[in-house]
């Protein structure tokens, strides 16, 4: 059973059955999003349920696999992951205990094994080496954005709460307005009207788009000198 | 004939001819939009269809051309420029045989020529290397950004699905939303009105822009780096 | 008493507590916020002016200590610090003596207390050391992005007018969808309807997105700079 | 007489006086503004019309100057700014003879006089330089961006026409989508309706993006180049 490989941690590696693993994960996120859809027909229950319980079966027995082999063994059962592993399956054995109301609700956790892809990927590193780069700059930017979000609600409150008494109704109402205006977004949903305002969301943009645009440079040039001293 | 040039590879080039034959496949592009107006004048119908027959001409004789003159001779037809060419003028003599309801549909194909813009520019070629560089990070962001986009729906559907069951009725209609948020298009049919959805949305968008907005610098610096290892 | 130290330019710093007087300057903020909602329940008034209270007594306590312990004593009362803190604090005291409608607006005052987070920090001088760097540039391109806006504006001005009296009504009218439309927030209150609009709002966008996003590269690399050559 | 100054190229200059000429202009950009308001103040018309005769006999001034102490003489009557200064005081002179309507529409002329602030600028000159090691990969990435915005605009066409007859009548009706789109600014005027609009939408955007995004950090990455080379 040369499948099963080791890592230098000690860690259950099962080599290019990993890829089936996180294929099955994916498939299912693409099947809990198909059982949200709302009037689902009938006929596709049963398959959902079949590859449900099928998928659960591959997860515990991955779980028990890698808890059993792993070295030393069972320290899979308080790492990280296995616990991770442990409550992704667990939704479905509670569940049929239960009521089944809280199914979905629980499924969610599944979401968690996802992670496991980013363990698997090297490039992750260079990913995590490019943020300690550029952490600093990027805290002071975050800090700033922050700052800004909250100096720019303040004002277009201010400016719009007589005009538009609903949509800029306190410092949390405009702070929407806020969130949308500096990252481009621009539902609509909310905009100024009076002159003020909008002589104060120019000026807002001006600072404030690059306040919210530059810490995504930044982290493009950490990556590229992460991926130079390598 | 000097006109006709055959590169290392045997292929046959019109030399400043081949100018010409793309400028065609450009105007048959603007033809082919100016087709689609509704309520086109009946007197535009017949230059349009001239200008078809004519440019139909020019390809089918260039087509011959490339396949005689190619070394080794025929070569073209089987190699991918040859097949598109062919699908190129194939559904002109289709067309006549059968149903003229089905022209449009087919017309559609030509589109393809416009890939010989690209064999021609030897600047593609610096755009492809420099995708070679960066290609494992736009890989990794390109799954990382598939993920967020896929957790933001999940999220955005548990906070507005009670409050919009229109709009975020199942994780695949709050994907549209997803996606019109985090490439900041914001169209502004579908958003969060509830509080939770709106902060929700907010931490999406502090995480999602960076996900998103990072390739196409990471792009931009591998394609100066392509540039300088000319 | 060492908790009170002086830096080389005399000034107080409290140390640790520097870090606690700004979580208080934040905490500030965030009960300004609450305040502006319409409709806050009465039990939240006593413990909002509290908490006002309690941090106008710990900022007024922090002003003198810095007025009486900064060297040349007394000169914090002039420095700019020195200024907006008492600023930031003086409401209160006039508020309590004259009529309580007013007291809102002055407390926007107390946003000024927020640039003591930049003083303290010592990346900023990063930030404003990137910010000379590229100062000729950003420079440049503010006073170009405002030609583009004013021209576009212009633009616009004479293909909507007719079609969209009221969205479009004069050059400063227009000026607000160039703002929206140059930033790429598009909130969709204002868009062209015309085809000459369309046309012509396709040329802005090719040669404005530039304009206005390039800064923001230039500063990411003027940052990059910075940081090489501490 | 030492204000009047002569270049390398004979062409005249005066020195700081430059600087009110140029300020002139933008305050005369301001003046037509404010012209185009509807429902002006007739209190208001008397001074912009002074501030107009005003200026024009400061441009004609100027324009003399330029023309009689050039070297060689009247040279400047044919150079760019000779012909843009001309067309920039032609339309007063020429509007106070014939219909007083056609005024404003030739007014729009002087906005060429903008141009005489790029002039000066020797800053102007580095961005001249940046575009031309770029130029390569940024009319590359126009033609790409072009077909790109073809591609989608006929793609979702063939989506939306029927669900959307109004909006997605044509190719060239659907460009108008492609173009909010793809820029990201998405006014919300027009949007995909159906699923495989929407998923098409998704891949565009993906690949669009980038395509219209790279260009801006390419052309940023060439200005650093062009500042470190100086």
């Amino acid at each position: 059973m040369n499948v099963i490989q080791h890592d230098d941690k000690g860690r259950v590696s099962f080599g290019s059955w990993d890829f089936l693993i996180q294929a099955l994960i994916v498939l299912n996120l693409i099947a809990f999003a198909i059982e949200t859809l709302p009037g689902i027909p009938q006929g596709w229950q049963p398959p959902l349920r079949i590859f449900e319980v099928g998928s659960v079966t591959v997860f515990t027995l991955e779980y028990l696999l890698r808890l059993l082999l792993g070295r030393p063994r069972l320290s899979y059962a308080l790492s990280f992951f296995g616990i991770v592993d442990l409550l992704a399956i667990l939704p479905f054995y509670l569940a049929t205990g239960f009521d089944l109301r809280s199914i979905r609700a629980f499924r969610l956790l599944r979401l968690f094994r996802l992670l496991k892809l980013a363990r698997y990927s090297s490039a992750m590193q260079r990913f995590h080496r490019a943020f300690l780069i550029a952490r600093e700059e990027l805290v002071l930017f975050g800090a700033t954005a922050l700052i800004v979000l909250y100096l720019s609600a303040v004002g277009i409150y201010y400016f719009e709460r007589d005009a538009q008494p609903e949509a800029f109704g306190s410092v949390f109402h405009s702070l929407w307005w806020s969130v949308a205006t500096l990252t481009t977004v621009g539902y609509g949903d909310v905009h100024p009207v009076t002159v003020g305002g909008r002589v104060f969301t120019f000026f807002v943009l001006i600072v404030g788009l690059g306040i919210v645009a530059v810490p995504t440079g930044l982290f493009a040039s950490a990556l590229s000198k992460a991926r130079e001293t390598e």
